[in-house]
């Protein structure tokens, strides 16, 4: 039996090409061609400038038959990986039940940690699956996912265990981030100085086994104080860990700037942010993390200050903040348009929102933009403009999805 | 060749069923079997209560492995067939054009009206098939389509003969609105009252042709008067069709006592019902129709009166509103969440409100529950309560839809 060699070289033509690329609106390129040598981008540009030798060289040819194709999509904000759900807490909720009657009977993220710690590696595994698919099933192929519901080196090992097997079965790259600093374990009631000692133990131990790729902490009243959360990035910074910070989403305690201070790659949330802090968060680079399922589902009306954001020229990235408490959402496209008519950014910013933004905010260089030297990440989506992946509200017109050069 | 005789009774188990009869939440019954036969559900209870003849004549059994069975979801408000889309106009409002900008650039519905008319009725087909089947993949097995686009007889034909169409291909039940009185065409511009006397004139033809299962209208400042639309009733009432109408959502006009005074199927919207107006409702058994998406995507603030439509005993059904300038949606799942999450339903309401009380809405009496006798059209969800159905964004756990009788 022959072995038909492995296809390196594929020419992709006929589609219009939003690079995303600064200086032109989404970067686009019409009636475009688009060289893909190795999982990267060899050539992209005006179908008829593309040089004689490509077209020569190409093993294979992709007739896009019109489709617009941008760069895959990244969902820079997750805690996908969790046992059970909160449905039965919703459900409470809406039939009067208050905050305190749903803790007392055991709710809230408590309920979501007893669950994740009762459910095994595997069964796990099984259950955030079901939520991966569905990113990627709307062209998803990065997707950042946080620890942050075991709450013990254990625990916190199986959840990012599950997040890297989850990345490597599913043909996604997984980016992990380690959230022991996500609120306080039942355990360690009324010690949460003692409990922070223990996110430091945990730290160097994950790390060393190959599972952190990032820390974060969730900085406010009703979780940890300032001055934990700069232990836990003195911590991170030791091991040369970039952080990111769960920063002003119900208070302006000054997460902002403390997580600018150790050149945090992105801050998150955002609804009460400073001037000062958009500033700190300016010189420092670090992308502004906009979850607008968060706000909606929790019913906010404080919105991020965008306009500050614009002016400051900090990048804005835009994530679903998949979690089981405050936005149970698995669709990054619906957060394209509750990112234009929540928070009002145009269609373009939304979508700079979940690709080149949100890569910045994961601290990778080689994806976000389609061009050269790129990795060959791209969605083909059925329609005519990029815009029409903002307006649409429950719909996917994903027609194929390339990760890495390969069909996904 | 032998001929397989086609299987008349199946039986369905290993299924919670979700009745959505009354008298107990979500009409729940465990452990469940249901009989299927000629497309009608002949028996549906406990397992363990099957009559032992059900057992013995089943040709078919399908094992639901666990699943949650609802009745099909029925889709009771949507404008579904239209040409074009309006992303552009979305695009650059967001950019910060005003509403006077866009219609001077010739946007808003009258570019919808532009973009129907200029497809050709294979065109307009394909354009709207897209949205059909998005709702069908969430297990919608009912939808009701609106004309309102065409503006003209020749137009509105074409666009109820998409509808009639749509379902025949699809195989969805698609129950047709008469919705000439939805916007003044350019050619009446000033003359409002002679559209609706060309309106009268379209009705009875088009009635006669089969395309007309009820007549709506839109009373509505920036639409037509509570005169004009009694106009339109009445011609709607001499001819035996039901109404209904989109009443009080961006004013109390009084919509919504007239359209009881007709018996109204159903009147739409209502974030300004008044409690007059929802006594009258209920008088007349209308349904309030609440369409969450709309009120999401025009940002708007002020609530239906969910609180009075309960004391009144007005059925609730919750819809998508799809079309192109207040509701871009075809998730009726997300629509479930936003009745949670923006308007304060509760779970069990909500999934009420796209089955037995969308039922009602469309004056159907032989589905929106699952009891004997109905039509066997229901849907297997991989969901372990009715609660997470709501609870999602952006998931749709349907594993298999079943419509009169057959795997859709
Ligand atoms: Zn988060
Ligand atoms: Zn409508």
């Amino acid at each position: 039996m022959d072995r038909v060699p492995p296809v390196s070289i594929a020419l992709w033509h006929r589609c219009s090409v939003a690079t995303m690329a600064r200086g032109s609106p989404y970067g686009l390129v019409e009636d475009a061609a688009l060289v893909v040598e190795d999982g990267r981008i060899a050539w992209l540009g005006p179908r008829a400038a593309l040089p004689a030798e490509w077209d020569a060289q190409a093993q294979a040819r992709h007739d896009c038959g019109g489709a617009l194709i941008t760069p895959g999509l990244i969902d820079c904000h997750t805690h996908l990986v969790y046992g059970g759900d909160r449905a039965h807490e919703f459900e409470l909720r809406l039939n009067g039940a208050s905050y305190e009657d749903i803790a007392r009977a055991g709710g809230g993220i408590a309920s979501t940690v007893r669950a994740t710690r009762a459910a095994s590696e595997d069964e796990l595994l099984e259950q955030s699956r079901v939520r991966l698919r569905a990113l990627k099933a709307e062209g998803v192929t990065t997707v950042e996912i946080k620890s942050g519901y075991g709450l013990s080196l254990a625990e916190e090992r199986k959840c990012l265990r599950v997040a890297r097997r989850l990345g490597q079965e599913e043909g996604v790259a997984v980016r992990t981030t380690f959230l022991g600093a996500h609120a306080l374990p039942p355990e360690f009631a009324g010690r949460a100085d003692d409990y922070i000692t223990e996110v430091l133990n945990m730290l160097p131990a994950l790390h060393g086994e190959g599972l952190v790729d990032a820390v974060d902490a969730f900085c406010e009243r009703i979780a940890f104080s300032p001055e934990q959360t700069a232990r836990v990035f003195e911590a991170a910074s030791s091991l040369a860990l970039p952080v990111k910070l769960h920063a002003e989403q119900l208070s302006d305690s000054g997460g902002a700037a403390l997580a600018a201070r150790y050149g945090a790659l992105s801050c998150d949330h955002l609804e009460w942010l400073s001037e000062e802090g958009a500033r700190a968060m300016a010189a420092a680079n670090s992308v502004a993390v906009l979850l607008p399922g968060a706000f909606y589902f929790l019913r906010e009306t404080r919105l991020p200050p965008v306009d500050l954001l614009r002016s400051q020229g900090v990048p804005i990235a835009v994530s679903t903040d998949c979690n089981p408490g405050s936005s149970p959402c698995t669709s990054l496209l619906l957060m394209l348009n509750m990112a234009c008519t929540l928070f009002r950014l145009t269609p373009e910013e939304a979508l700079a929102g979940v690709t080149r933004a949100a890569a910045r905010a994961l601290g990778l260089t080689d994806r976000g933009t389609l061009a050269p030297g790129q990795r060959a990440d791209f969605v083909l989506w059925d329609v005519a403009r990029p815009a029409q992946l903002c307006y649409a509200i429950g719909a996917n017109p994903r027609r194929q999805t390339v990760a890495g050069g390969l069909a996904a």
